[in-house]
């Protein structure tokens, strides 16, 4: 159930029954020479969105520009600051609780956005001392760990993985670029500074991910078990109450 | 040609040949008894995305929470304030323009957007000196403004108007609403003011809107009038520069 | 009745009766080789005030300097950002929205102010939810319009216009500057861009204006206008509450 | 010489000879039972116009709102928050510099001001490194303390000041009101808390005054004392650099 | 080599030889019954200190209040928002990388610091692309992590724990509060919310620790392994540039 | 009784009989070629904990980088600007007003702190208007000043002052500098302008002060001194109300 394919009438009568939300965020930035610019946003609403089919859960819309500063070096990229992205986060969460939401689960699908959503919820919880929230990063989970090793090893990586360009490519098939193997892009360090410095260590924008690995089949399979997975994850908290 | 859906150097190789992008931007509030929540910024979406692919121009993600603060008596309502949306225009073109884009053609479906946008470009201009913005209201085009005339006479109304509705209907059909006839929505102001005001002023969330006589195959014909007209705004304003 | 000229409890006995206050906003920015700086601020000073004593209507100080980014490249010109400019707003209604005042009425002389007291108005209703705001920018009133028109014809441009100069040298007589002849001043787009641009496409500041036209006659003539349409203007809105 | 009644290339001129400008700062708050709103306000501008006509020293818009949150249980009072009204300074300060002004001379009449004005010169200085910034209080001067203290005595007290309300009244004749004997306001605390608590102990507005002293020939004389000093003072400070 | 107990002339000498420095950062906010109020800033300030006496690097002035909202119901806590704290952070290091200082190590005592720093560190890259951050939570250094294990095994809990009691209670003896068993105080949800849920949860506000186990001669021994193992990982991190 | 050495039980208990806090306030700016970097926070700190132990008031943390941006063109030195140490004071106040403490007494170790909490006061008062604040900087206190003259005279001077560096090495004598004879340091403005004006102008970090004379024993008289006149001044201010 969509936000935006709902009347606000329909949004009343679901308001009576239950109070969670699902909120997809995203990132509008680079992901490598095969992987497309809304990869994480493509993956986090696809998934939220089928969930919420799942069990009924109403789906706000994507957060579709999230903290991607460090990836500013290559064209196409966009980032809010974080300190834009922790107000953005307040004022939805402000708009949906004055209609009486109160668990915004937001399922996320970028790495960057983490700190920055735990920091938006400290402000969040100040102004709203009985809303909850909760991040799940779709990737992370452990279902999707172990599968994600099973199928592409070391091959995965850290950024602009064969895995998130598995689900895009499954979810937009005519979107799928036609990849190639290149060499190696080994981690640098596990931590990231400037864009500047991202540009240098990773010139084509990959961290350590083998491209070449990401099948729309494998996508299919990987975007199942995160469905699974979220759709628990959700029961369980929502429970926990 | 969407952002989304593009690598970093097919924009790369897009900023070698031209520097235009548009913006759709909408709402993500009430339209009335049989409008979805979404109507504004399904029909921006539709119609930039539509002209981007006539001509090949590029379109960003859509803003889907705009200035509605008015319409936030309505469960499902969601806004932003004015200040929050200049910051997040303003980031926004940031990204792009940090890329070498330069002129930025907001496709809006939302009054409510206009003023708030207009405070955002010159925050825009006094940061980035080469840029250049315009707003296009895709209803408040003269050709539109001619064929809704035509079509719904007086039961246009000013919100959750037949005419945006037919445009989203057209655009997904299995989101259509079963309008049925109901009373008079009469304009009481032509100002805006707080949302208890309105919701006091227009309870079911219309002004001035016969929503029963909204029509996909209107709608279809308002969206291709839409996207010529758009079209031809854009092609004569980029080459005024 | 002006509020620098009154005492804390005429203005508690004024609030016994009414509690409707005009705010006069204007601009502190070049007006070409002719024109006051000061002319908006004086203009919507001076027609406020006549107005204010007509009805007994309390006069708040005026905002002097507004929204003139794009004037910038002239000696002398002086800009809140909008940002500023809507937090200055959002204050000055506190301050007297504390008091009991609820209805302001801006009343304009910049064009440039108008999106964003627009937008300031939207934060000024989510925190004042009885506080009602208008802005009435003078030179747009269609009886001003009608006048301008006979007067002026295509002379009196977009921006420097013999209306205003005209007004502000009746206002303040020893304060007329002689005009002289000059040359079309062709307007290039009818969108406003940054400071930079607006310098090179009118490097004397008017807007298609034909400042040598002013006159202080025509001036007192068209303030008359303004005083008498402002006023019907501020009954009605009074009255529909 | 006034910015508001020059055009922008008599500016232009100004500041290929000197880079000094008068900025007036007053208040709008209550000054007790017959002092007007507007007297720091009034007073500031009265002041720095004099002054700014001997000596050919061009004359900024006055600041009539500044930081009078403690005056806010009296109506009619209004006040800018601190750290707007930093950002206020700030912001008309940038405008002035961007044409070459770096010596601004604050003509204070509200003591409430001057907190908020060092605060706001530090982040000037930031900003601005070869501004420079100086607050004067007109009222603070040594001869206009020895003036006071001659015709006032006791009398003239810490607001709502016989001092000022003679200057006012000899600025506007026609404003002035008829004072009264009224009971002593003795200073209850030496330090100023919340609007409540000045409400509290001062109920009337006054600090210690003896509005009854107030007499518009005396405010002739202190007029003029007041051009006299803040002449040498900026006199003295301008060559200093 | 403490930044308080240095001269400015010191630092400069430091400068022209290596450009790392210590940023303590904790907390002060309830630890239980038991635990110290200052004990998360205590042990950052007294790890970072030692860390630096061994190796001759900075340190500077501890950030001694952090984000502690979850902890606000219980008298004495203090907590800047996480907004707030981004600004402070991104403050100290503008200072600091003015002077040429550019690798920040912060040595933190808090988890509920850690989301809001790494939000801080993206806005410091930004302004500064040449600077890198770190931060290390002492607790959870691997080594850190297996001695607890060992001293205190299940009664380590989550906030309030044994393991930071002692290495408080070793650095300050005259500090050691004389700790009685207590019932168990099992964790709740692994989410926090607001400062009412966590009141609500964890009444004494301890998380699942047992502080009767907390010992300063165990502190003394952990407090090695922290400088130990901090000492090492800022080798490392200043090797790799 | 220090805050960062208390338990939330003991807070609770103080509460019950008092709501005064003192909160010193530092800064971390050079203090000339002898002087610590950090000897506003030192005095302040030490002061207001010998006073704290005195009559068992509670010693908040100390703000130990304050407002010291005209320092920042020597190394070392750390500056929050204005806006900045605002919004940090009024968290700081916010956290503990929230558990019912109401009289705050800043201890101000530095002059450049001093404009800025006073715009910060007015912002307090405003959120909570039953919270009292006062600023005591203990080397203007009337004591102080005279044990200064007699013991420095004219070598006491306005920065890095022989009085606050006696006092620094009183307290940590470990910390002293061995001090030289160095030229006079003459004071050129009675203003304080951009950093790099302040270099300019003092280019070893002192104004006036003969830092020759500093000398712990005397530090001691001075500390002494001090303690007695802050805690004077705190009892007489509690009472008061």
């Amino acid at each position: 159930m969509l936000l935006k394919f709902s009347t606000w009438s329909e949004i009343e009568t679901y308001l009576g029954k239950r109070q969670d939300v699902f909120i997809p965020i995203g990132a509008t930035e680079q992901h490598g020479p095969f992987g497309l610019i809304g990869t994480d946003a493509i993956c986090a609403e696809g998934i939220a969105t089928a969930v919420g089919e799942r069990d009924g859960v109403l789906v706000a819309p994507s957060i579709q520009v999230g903290m991607s500063l460090h990836h500013m070096k290559f064209p196409g990229s966009m980032s809010l600051t974080p300190q834009s992205l922790i107000g953005l986060t307040l004022e939805w969460v402000d708009s949906l609780a004055a209609h009486g939401f109160n668990q915004f689960h937001f399922v996320n699908g970028h790495g960057g956005n983490i700190a920055t959503l735990g920091a938006a919820f400290s402000e969040v919880y100040l102004k709203h001392p009985n809303v909850r929230c909760l991040t799940t990063s779709w990737y992370e989970l452990p279902p999707l760990q172990a599968a994600t090793a099973q199928y592409f090893g070391d091959g995965e990586g850290y950024h602009g993985t064969p895995s998130e360009l598995s689900v895009s490519f499954f979810l937009y098939p005519e979107q799928r670029r036609e990849t190639q193997p290149l060499d190696d892009s080994p981690l640098v360090d596990d931590q990231l500074y400037s864009a500047a410095d991202f540009r240098r260590c990773y010139p084509d924008g990959r961290i350590g991910a083998n491209q070449h690995l990401a099948d729309p089949k494998i996508g299919e399979k990987l975007f199942g078990i995160a469905v699974d997975a979220v759709l628990e994850r959700h029961r369980k908290w929502t429970e926990l109450k």
